[in-house]
């Protein structure tokens, strides 16, 4: 059984090196990465334990009244630890108890729960993605903020996407924060961070159409209003990759140019927009409905 | 012309009740509201100018090199501070030019523009409600994280609905973190908070009906899938209200019995589930673009 003895000193080294992962400096320079709170670290335990190095997990610190020891086995702080433990036992994940101080300091975001990852077994290189029977893949170019490129990869998990692809710039999909907000959707599907070049290399030989999502057009060209795409049945059967933009800036025109079509999530009220997590939803999730029905 | 003498004083009185407006105790105590932020306040003077009271703005502090006097007209921080003051003045709302200091003590978010608003005139008496051709409400109970509440009402108003209504105990639609997530949509269509049982008794008398947004179902009964919903034609045409739950309990059965039906979002990968405001955004959008689609 892969547990350790309870680490109980905060100030340990070991422990400040996993807290440090928060940083891109400390990831790239130890090739590791920190997965934060129990519904990270259970999809990263039941989906990926194969990338899982060490789970660090919060126990009780007093049973009735007297301080743990090692001569007893861990009381996880609760069920859900505990489930998520005895889940990565089995996988073979080293586990560690820890106390809640300890835990504290590994992050104060993890409810009593983190993991360390490996960041290379983690690398999917593109050309082994696999595609399903109707290939939908979500791009996204220069997303920044961690929140909103997390909630993206969840909304394009929830679509069925055969892989999330990050265009030039984006922000680090292993920040804690990106991590946290995908919801554990970072260990269901691919993602995997390339240039605006190789991407329409990779789109071309795979027989992807490469649809951008925008709102104004380019070259006097105006996108498709999307419920007009929806209900275009070649459109719907066309093996896809839907483009994103920044959040503030959206596309460039180069790239827009690019794209072999664009499609645009019309506004029926008075709002001026969508922001991008939601777009992304409303885009992804229709075309995969649209698919689905098309396929009955 | 509404403009004012600078006000330059950070500890000001005057000030202080301003900040203090991001408490509800305040805002009940004074019957008013704190607009932040320059899309938050331009929408407010531009679709309910009606409800605005004052208007602070961000002035240059120095202009070559020389302190702002009272003397020659203020110049403000930016062209699009300028741009609201100027609808502002316009519309008769009174304007304070303010120092950087005074603007980060009424809000470190409002990024240089802010606004007081009267809560008696923006209550819409739900009666007052005026429905378009083909209704639709957005309903959520007991949603209480500001965020989500925000980003919900932006979703409604992108999707063209009549009204929101917030069931029971929600977040207060006047704290200054909603208000900013609505990104202004909350100056452009009614949000009214009402109890469950008021609830039912308006949508009957409107002849709307309820749909529950959710996953599990109840009594045995599942939801209908929404890709099956949105291909019936009798449901998209119906006058309706979409009911959205708790974001971390969903909808408590007893309000899931009373709705007509139950509406599941359909998840097509390894995502567990998506969070309230993607649901949401994804429910509405739909229902809005098949009713769309139908009408054409």
């Amino acid at each position: 059984m892969p547990i350790t003895r309870t680490i109980d000193n905060a100030k340990a080294e070991r422990v400040r090196r996993v807290a440090d992962l928060a940083s891109r400096r400390s990831r790239e320079r130890y090739g590791r990465f920190l997965i934060e709170g129990p519904q990270a670290v259970r999809e990263a335990v039941s989906c990926r334990p194969d990338t899982v190095l060490d789970l660090y997990a919060e126990i009780r610190d007093m049973e009735d009244g007297v301080p743990h020891d090692d001569a007893t086995p861990p009381r996880f702080a609760n069920d859900t630890i505990a489930a998520i433990v005895s889940r990565a036992e089995q996988e073979g994940v080293y586990v560690h108890p820890a106390t809640a101080a300890v835990m504290r300091r590994i992050s104060p975001d993890c409810q009593g729960i983190a993991a360390v990852g490996d960041l290379e077994r983690m690398q999917t290189d593109v050309q082994d993605v696999r595609f399903g029977e109707r290939p939908l893949v979500a791009a996204f170019w220069q997303v920044r903020d961690p929140g909103n490129a997390g909630t993206v990869i969840r909304a394009a998990d929830a679509a069925g996407c055969d892989a999330v692809i990050l265009l030039d710039d984006c922000v680090d999909v292993f920040n804690p924060k990106v991590i946290r907000s995908t919801a554990g959707s970072l260990f269901h599907i691919p993602v995997v961070a390339m240039d605006v070049a190789a991407f329409f290399s990779w789109t071309g030989d795979n027989g992807l159409a490469t649809v951008a999502a925008d709102v104004y057009g380019v070259d006097g060209k105006a996108p498709v209003e999307l419920p007009q795409a929806l209900a275009d049945r070649d459109f719907i059967r066309r093996s896809k990759a839907v483009v994103f933009g920044n959040e503030a800036r959206g596309l460039e025109p180069g790239l827009l140019r690019r794209c072999d079509s664009m499609v645009r999530v019309p506004l029926y009220g008075k709002a001026e927009s969508l922001n991008l997590a939601t777009s992304a939803a409303v885009l992804l999730m229709s075309l995969a409905m649209s698919s689905h029905i098309e396929k009955m």
